[in-house]
């Protein structure tokens, strides 16, 4: 009974960085081939990044995509890898049959190259393209429909990207077909909550139907609004998972399985194995590869993945566009303590600026507050009082009620906006989504920011998340990054004397729960209110939420955590007038 | 040889007004019964509006439409209107299919009724899908593949929607198939440069596969980025044009046709036929309904019909989300002067609000310039100096170079935003496509606004349209509403002591050439070099560019007038590592 030690390679590509792209992969193989791999297996276009958008109608790119595939066979030829068998995702390109398609000009694909001794020795392109939610992938790419298998010592192997696990049919059924002894699947699939769950059920179920032992392996890192939580894995014929590797973290993830009938093997010992301080690595680490058979590291709480997804994606937005450090508005209140806090633990304190900007309306607390929250996390705090420069507005505008309390929500923006300009910091803007959903936010006040890390974080879980890190603090004897009093005290915009949110905006609970149910599942009213919201209040929240359209169109981009986050998940109209309303 | 009388309804709906929208198509359907009319063709989902995007997918909103249709049915019953045939489309669902094609949940479709004696006769779907450019329809609809036709007055019509013109095969084939006497398109074309020219010959071309006459109908109006230009017409099975209505303005267009040979016919009379002052109507005037056979209506100018489609876009931007005024800053230069001259046009000098902010680098011809675009058109002018709020911030910040350069565009933002919070009025960037792209702008400085008319506009046609338009001002004996020290002054951003764009910026002949190649070609470094362009200039020009990404995704939306406008004709992501150079 032959045995294959495969190498899942849960790698962090960087879009466009063709080149260090491949040194990644490069180098991967190196780690794989001294722990005795003969396969190693990359995620969906590692050698581009993922999603690439347009990127992928450039002819120029697609030629430098290949060209680094095919430099990369016969690099690994020169540092004595040729014995490795790599299935590595790239953008490739496709003569003909683009305008039958629909594909305006060259015909992108999404596709996977297997590299052995030199060559290129088989070449798959992707069948089902996903065009929901985020994905565009009908926009870019022709559709591959040839089933790919390779002889990997001795074994079937066949291939399959992302999409094709969760269609029915197609790949799936051509790995049955061809009696393949393994399914690999490469995958950029991006962060939800909870679909760790949803995808190891679903490797269950497609190795059942591949009859074979499936592979899977998946990106890790942040691009744009994206988080890729890797969760590669390996199960049997029969759905018994095998080795899983932990979330967020590059690893890399070796398995030995038996063939043709796949079961769960002692795994011999690798060279340099080493499983990480897996908490420390989701929180505080820089990005490292760790080796290690995956199983036996525990999964991770709920809490611990969205707040480790938001970490991700925010140290990968910092360090992927240049950036070394970053600056908030420091209020007091939770959500820029809890955007501090998620900064410290992504880039370090030493690089996170907090600046407290108050005005004649911020009260005692506010200003203590953001001390504490700075104090506790080691963060650098200045402040910049707000009044000479309000004043000097309102000698000339003399602006009242609403029109006012913008203005010092867009002196406040300013001034962080300057000193960004002037010392190089990534503003962040610390709205939660909540607040984008109904629009209580400035646009060019508060929501100035190059990124904005919570802005797909309901209130509620703003409030939930913060006393969760605070425990974790706790657990690990270190200060509670937020002070519990801006947990504790009612929220409130400080734009003008004992405001509170709950002047403007129903109560948060009630809120969030409407909100979700029409923002994320597309509810009517009529759904709304037979599931017991008050009519008034669907018909206020509602107005509110389609009103704010345009202001979320400039919002900055911020990390996708939920099933449906304000960005290109959610593509509306602004000039918008449909109203919904009891029937 | 039976004839048989046409009318396209060439009209503007509003993105989710389903009930106004039934009730532009009712009412047209009177007139159109008034000029004896037998068959009343509407444009592509006329009764939600187009595009309507992720609304496509609330099912309380396809059941909104087909509502909306049903009623329509009956009421055209009640008007008196039962003998007409009509055609309208809507968006509609169907059930099942809806995963196997990969569409989440239920299964909308873009689809055309025949309504007619008060029932609907017949139900078309839209077979070739759009997905590229700003189109997004496999994302939302399940494609249709069932001929249909009707029979009007002895004729047979075959119906089609938008796409399934511009692809080979499907629905024109079928026409031919089902030996129709007259083919009828409806759509929802957005404005693009030139683009009339291509459809009178794709209408020409698809009449004579289909072997009959051909019915294009358009609709007009503004939707965000996306202007509707009209140009229905009518062609014979041998491509003659028969009939054509003017651009941009609501138009019923009533043809008679012979069938089954159609040919040219002298046109009947019909009651209350009048033609528009055509410059008039698309500069100066209201929506509103003409009635004619359309030929001998000039065909616009290149430089009128781009001037036609900016000051569609905006008219209806702040007519259809509800605004009746704007303001913007002015600043003496060429950009502001030309947006104030269009929104001038698209909704009346007395609601357009200028604002002159000074800086202590204002020049006196900024002043005087300013002053004078106002006094021509009759925009309402104040005047804000910002030397004491700048002062406010550089006592707390002190900043210097581009930080202080940036302060100042931002003191204006904050300034006109104040003013709007306060007065209601939609605040314009006056940003062009050259600024756009190398990213030659302040992010919440020059950058505020709700609207961004000329921001498809690069910056030689910005000079060219300028000139245009003051040479319509003079043709008609008035005062040319930019000055002409505007036109011929080298532009300069006056942020610092003489500076001018040649500070920073190539020569905006050379670098709006590159531009075009680049951003709306996608050609890469090789190609350009190739091309005659600098390489130094090309690596510069697009590093600025592909560096700009996160400024234009917060930048407001504005009129596509080019062949790939910024916007989500152009996706690319922010963190992108990806630079053209030199093979």
């Amino acid at each position: 009974m032959p045995e294959l030690r495969i190498a899942l390679a849960q790698v962090n590509p960087t879009v466009g960085d063709v080149a260090g792209n491949a040194r990644i992969v490069l180098s991967t193989c190196l780690l794989a081939d001294k722990a005795g791999a003969d396969l190693v297996v990359f995620p969906e276009m590692v050698l581009t990044g993922y999603p690439i958008e347009d990127l992928a109608l450039r002819p120029s790119f697609i030629e430098a995509s290949r060209s680094a595939a095919e430099r990369l066979s016969t690099d690994l030829v020169t540092e004595g890898l040729g014995g490795l068998t790599v299935v590595v995702g790239l953008l490739d390109g496709t003569r003909g049959a683009a305008e039958e398609l629909g594909v305006p000009r060259n015909a992108p694909t999404n596709s996977a190259w297997v590299l052995h001794a030199g060559t290129v020795t088989a070449r798959y392109t992707k069948h089902h393209l996903p065009n929901y939610g985020v994905f565009d992938e009908y926009r870019y790419f022709v559709p591959g429909n040839s089933p790919v298998t390779v002889d990997v010592g001795g074994a079937t192997v066949a291939i399959a990207i992302c999409e094709d696990l969760w269609q029915e049919g197609g790949p799936v059924t051509w790995a049955r077909e061809s009696d393949a002894d393994l399914l690999v699947v490469i995958n950029g699939s991006p962060y939800e909550r909870a679909k760790d769950d949803v995808r190891l059920d679903l490797c269950r179920r497609r190795a059942g139907e591949a009859g074979c032992a499936l592979a899977y392996v998946n990106m890790v890192g942040g691009q744009d609004e994206l988080v890729f939580d890797g969760d590669s894995m390996v199960v049997d014929s029969e759905g018994h998972l095998l080795a899983r590797a932990p979330q967020f973290v590059p690893y890399l993830l070796v398995t030995d399985i038996s063939l043709p009938q796949p079961q769960l093997q002692p795994h011999r010992p690798v060279p340099s194995a080493r499983v990480p301080g897996f908490t420390e690595a989701v929180i505080r680490s820089e990005p490292l590869i760790a080796i290690g058979p995956g199983t036996g590291i525990p999964p991770l709480s709920a809490n611990s993945e969205v707040y480790a997804a938001l970490v991700t994606g925010l140290r990968d937005y910092v360090r992927k566009n240049g950036f070394s450090s970053v600056i908030l508005g420091l209020s007091g209140g939770i959500d820029s303590a809890l955007v501090a806090a998620i900064a410290c633990d992504a880039i370090g304190a030493a690089n996170v600026h907090g600046v407290s900007m108050p005005s004649i309306y911020s009260s005692e607390h506010s200003l203590s507050d953001a001390a504490l929250t700075a104090e506790r996390t080691g963060l650098r705090l200045r402040t910049v009082p707000i009044a000479s420069m309000v004043d000097a507005f309102q000698a000339s505008l003399h602006l009242t009620g609403l029109a006012e309390e913008n203005l010092q929500a867009r002196v406040r923006g300013v001034t962080l906006m300057g000193i960004s300009n002037s010392e190089g910091q990534l503003v962040l803007a610390t709205g939660n989504k909540t607040e984008l959903a109904v629009g209580y936010s400035t646009i060019y006040g508060d929501a100035v920011g190059g990124f904005a890390p919570i802005k797909d974080l309901p209130k509620m879980e703003v409030w939930e998340l913060s006393r969760w890190r605070n425990d974790v603090a706790r657990q690990r004897g270190e200060a509670e990054p937020i002070p519990s009093s801006s947990i504790d005290k009612p929220p409130s915009a400080e734009l003008r004397p004992g405001q509170l949110d709950t002047d403007s905006l129903p109560d948060y609970r009630v809120l969030d729960d409407l909100l979700d149910d029409y923002v994320e599942l597309d509810r009517g009213a009529d759904f709304l209110i037979q599931a017991g919201f008050d009519p008034h209040l669907v018909e206020r929240v509602l107005h509110m939420t389609d009103a704010a359209e345009y202001k979320r169109r400039q919002y900055p981009p911020g990390t996708k955590v939920s099933l449906k986050a304000f960005g290109r998940d959610r593509r509306l109209p602004i000039t918008n007038r449909w109203r919904e309303r009891r029937a």
